[in-house]
């Protein structure tokens, strides 16, 4: 295979059953559907490769995936190719050739996800499907606090959902940004890499602490538990966005 | 009657047959789902009087209508009881006791509708049901120069799709307000009224000019022609929101 070729793409997940294909028979998912239209404009079995394995209901503003192929098309040619023939609730924002060793997942140095909850006492219409609605008011400086705690590099094995995870769960959080406004709350993390159901698990711990269930001091108890029962709820999928990836 | 309430209301047009309510056995509309979770409230065969008569698959961010009852809850349990028993992409985001005598159409001194047009070689995947997407691209400059012309009091009779009007078709518009990003371009068009479709016929004539296949200038003809055969074709509703009324 003589290319190597990057996509960015954005994606509105409520249909699919993740990012990851699964086996035949199984659910549609993102990584199959854009298989498939590869497979078809190549004519070779193309294997794509995502930054972030995003769960069943996760959207996308740019998850970035990178394959190998022969075919010649150009770079245009191949996005207005895809474009045309994928569902509507996924675009290919971007399509340019990469240096051949170029691995979409492994050389990721970072990913921001954003968590969108609307909040207030009526849910905004128009973003039923991208947020998660909170009744309850939610106390943004202990959110931030609790936040603070999260942030840097720790072991992450309390707030991760795979119980048979044997590698190592130490990751490194860079950031975690909390901004309201009247009617939406948006939790940004940022950090080196993600275990499975981190970022919900994370958001949905804050959310007991913005609630005044836990203390943000509670999060050093957590961490240093190592136990999945002692953090939060999972945050519902739908609230949630892989929105950068970067190298 | 001894009150007289008025509501701001969002909605997600989508699925409805428009705001105004239809004979039995017709579609769905917006005024109809109110009056009918007002009359299970009140025990009233309720009145809702609407600002803005929107079409089919138009929105709004904040529409405002009112109506005369004998309840005798609180603004607050009535906000809390339509948006317990409204589907969910209606919103009552505010419930205000009002002077007897003010009427949400008849008072309303102007009116703010935002028409979104998603642009660019990729239309983004979330805003599907919100955004027309244009393909072509637009000339915002000549764009502009042409809503200067249609800027002021016209009769504006070459835009409006009703044939048998016979009332006044002079209307007066204060401000057409044209701002884009990569990825979206939005038309603000804000005046005193409007006939039926008038926004966006303005909107798909502006469109037609965007695209060159009409000058500027032509707007003087057109308005001059009294005739609808001058003017654009009419934008799809899906791109068009009730932003404001004014009082």
């Amino acid at each position: 295979m003589e290319r190597n070729i990057r996509l960015l793409i954005e994606y509105d997940g409520s249909r699919y059953e993740g990012w990851q294909r699964l086996g035949k028979g199984s659910g549609v998912t993102i990584q199959g559907k854009l298989e498939e239209v590869l497979g078809k404009m190549t004519g070779e079995n193309v294997e794509l490769i995502g930054a972030g394995r995003t769960d069943a209901g996760v959207h996308a503003y740019e998850q970035v995936a990178n394959f190998h192929t022969d075919c010649q098309m150009k770079c245009w040619e191949i996005k207005y190719y895809l474009n045309r023939y994928l569902p509507r609730d996924i675009a290919v924002t971007r399509v340019d050739d990469v240096p051949e060793r170029f691995h979409s997942r492994y050389n990721a140095k970072g990913k921001k996800y954003l968590y969108r909850i609307a909040i207030g006492d009526v849910p905004c219409v128009f973003d039923r499907k991208y947020t998660y609605y909170c009744f309850d008011k939610l106390d943004i400086t202990a959110m931030k606090k609790a936040a603070k705690y999260l942030t840097g590099e720790h072991d992450f094995k309390a707030f991760c959902s795979n119980k048979r995870m044997n590698k190592s769960s130490v990751r490194e959080i860079y950031d975690i940004d909390i901004y309201a406004d009247a009617r939406e709350l948006q939790i940004m993390v940022y950090g080196n890499g993600f275990l499975y159901n981190m970022v919900r698990i994370i958001v949905g711990t804050l959310i007991e602490v913005g609630k005044g269930e836990r203390q943000p001091e509670d999060m050093i108890r957590i961490l240093e538990s190592k136990d999945r029962t002692q953090a939060g709820v999972t945050a519902p999928a739908q609230g949630l966005f892989l929105q950068e990836v970067e190298y």
